[in-house]
């Protein structure tokens, strides 16, 4: 095949008439797929079942407390050891929650909003508020802004992490720009790490609100796909250095390490942010559920066996994200599309030509295969080239994947012939 | 021994030496008992340990979704259904959280400040709000009131539940009264239950607010200590009939009936306010640990297992209320106290000589008993009387309590005694 935009309009007229073709043959099958969603799938599910079942003995509920009855409101010790392993922090500065790294921050958020951080006006009592919004990024921490009335400045993101020259703009100058969301590992959707700049970057701003945070959501923290993995600089080592270890809180959680509904979420902050974060959290909840966090504890042991438990998923999830990158390196080669190929996390992002998200979206939901609504990865659900599509390649299986993925071929040259021949006339 | 309020001033005197020698007695023995907390002992948690170690095999999880994965933001269906027969209202009625109905009770307040209720002015941008908390309570109610900044108006609690004149003259005339925080059966810590003409003059309220809602806590719920046990009338019932479904909203948590962290709270209102904190709880969670929902269901089944499951808690608590209520009435025999002597629930109210309960507590906690913090029971840990402190009988042992008991028994002779003394002046 030939790259598109080399083609004449004649050319490209005959590409869509015999690709218009191919999708009628689909139509036909009456396909029902589902690329949507960062869901393990059921393989990966399978796999965690030993942590499930592990009996809990009388023996093992703790010797100072018993974890089967209330209080510990931080987390068990072994858990707080566990994450502060896995963070790279000290433990005191680890909290464990529940089974949800999203309701943690949602909490965050809501803290802040009701009560301020470390003695801030309370966010409801401002003018207004403002968060940045590395874009693309994950659609639920926009839906927290929105929730709030939090205005979203969306950031470009580069190869290496957000434009740190608008973040530095923004955060320095605006002392209403409150906080930024990043997933810096992996990042949702386009899989990129952040460099060792940007985070030094991130640790040197001087924001003009004492009550600006960094939402570091290390959601992809040990979700390698290759041996040779990304690395992330640890962001409280960069803060510590430069005496600043309040301007960052780090979420995580088990989700799509054990399982999704199950699992155990934990945030790590400075002991100044932990003491104001506690006094809502003593109010909302005499604990969070130990027992989960016993389960995990007993299982993983250490921060090492978490990575080599991860080495197994690994195995289920590559050979579906190669399917993925074949799939779109054959677009790429039309000249139709580009995209970051990450050695980790749940998603890869598609960029198609501009103006053909929509259009592939919607001509790939008529034929029963549903993708992440284009422009959900933008906030206010606005992507401004129409471009973007993130693919979730894990909850499929391999023969379902690679159906979709055929599919998604099919649309994406449909809209992008469409686009360019309109461009020719 | 005799009633105190009918001895001389000498008689006083030499009753007062006496017990202070009892009191030296028990200070030389190092005591270090605690009777403060709602917490259950560990024969309790032992015995609910084969719902913990049920394993969890693959065809359990569901038929139309796999309840190992994200979703189901409403709790798993078997789960929504038990509790609606535990609540006797309708499964779309229900909503299944974590582990915590305190964090269920603190949502529902903090949505209505940030969004409202069912449209209304969020509660943060009103001047004001206020709460009526029928006194003695549960004093995290009132620390949730404290946290958003809620005015809290104290309400006598009869012994046949709040006194309705003065809920009805606040509900009826003061828009600002947006909410009432009631444990309608074996209230904390009286262990009263609500009468059937309270409860229909509950839902004969015509409230000035439209978003004023019933917290209707129904923490002892199934937590009868005698086969004959109180009966509460079902609110949604009598609200039903007056077409008024919106004004409650029930809490529920099996903390009591399996394991205090590790339990199922769940939440029961109508559809429409159902559907009103949806939009909230969809941004803040994927859903809740509906694996240890599904535990819950394997193992209970039914609501008819769960009330056959507390008849074995009851053989374990019953001998320990009644320790108490043998050890309270020989200090009502005296004249310097009186209770409520409950069929449930998990505490017991001891109201003392006014003046007497802070005075007592001192005196406790000085020779090694912890009790709940005089006041505590009371909106701002304000006591009008000085006289209620709550006794949680539930977590030591049969031998402890009968130590701790003793000891509270000559604290609070010495502190009806010298306020007779005082007063005999």
């Amino acid at each position: 095949m030939k790259d598109y935009t080399t083609l004449s309009k004649e050319e490209l007229l005959c590409e869509l008439q015999k690709t218009n073709k191919e999708y009628d043959g689909i139509k036909a099958l009456g396909l029902s797929l589902n690329m949507a969603r960062g869901k393990p799938g059921k393989e990966q599910l399978e796999y965690c079942m030993p942590l499930l079942n592990t009996p809990l003995t009388s023996d093992s509920f703790g010797t100072n407390s018993d974890y089967r009855n209330y209080g510990i409101l931080c987390g068990i010790p072994e858990a707080r050891k566990l994450f502060s392993e896995l963070l790279e922090c000290d433990e005191d500065c680890v909290f464990v929650g529940g089974n949800s790294s999203l309701d943690l921050m949602f909490g965050t958020v809501m803290r802040a909003y009701v009560s301020g951080i470390c003695g801030s006006m309370p966010w409801s009592r401002l003018p207004c508020v403002r968060f940045l919004c590395p874009a693309p990024g994950y659609d639920r921490h926009f839906a927290i802004c929105s929730h709030f009335g939090i205005q979203m400045i969306p950031i470009k993101l580069n190869e290496d992490g957000p434009d740190m020259d608008a973040v530095q703009k923004y955060v320095e100058n605006d002392p209403f720009v409150k906080g930024i969301w990043c997933v810096p590992k992996y990042s949702n959707p386009d899989g990129i790490t952040y460099s060792d700049e940007v985070v030094s970057r991130f640790a040197d701003l001087k924001p003009a609100a004492e009550d600006f945070r960094i939402f570091w959501d290390n959601a992809y923290i040990v979700h390698d796909l290759y041996d040779k993995s990304d690395k992330l600089l640890n962001i409280f080592d960069e803060l510590k250095k430069r005496g600043k270890e309040d301007m960052a809180i780090e979420f995580v959680s088990t989700s799509k390490i054990s399982f999704p509904g199950a699992g155990v979420a934990a945030m790590a902050m400075s002991k100044r942010n932990l003491e104001d974060a506690k006094k809502t959290l003593t109010v909302q909840t005499i604990g969070y559920d130990k027992l989960n966090q016993l389960r995990h504890v007993n299982y993983f042991g250490t921060a090492e066996n978490i990575k080599r438990h991860m080495k197994g998923l690994a195995e289920i999830l590559r050979p579906k994200f190669e399917a993925v990158y074949k799939s779109l390196d054959e677009l790429t080669k039309l000249g139709i599309a580009h995209y970051h190929k990450p050695r980790g996390g749940y998603f890869v992002s598609l960029y198609l030509h501009p103006g053909c998200a929509k259009r592939t979206y919607e001509l790939a939901k008529a034929v029963g295969v549903t993708l992440t609504a284009a422009g959900a990865t933008y906030p206010g659900s606005y992507d401004p080239d129409d471009s973007n599509l993130r693919i979730a390649p894990t909850y499929p299986s391999k023969e379902e994947l690679e159906k979709s993925l055929s599919v998604l071929s099919v649309c994406a040259r449909i809209a992008a012939l469409e686009v360019l021949i309109k461009s020719a006339e």
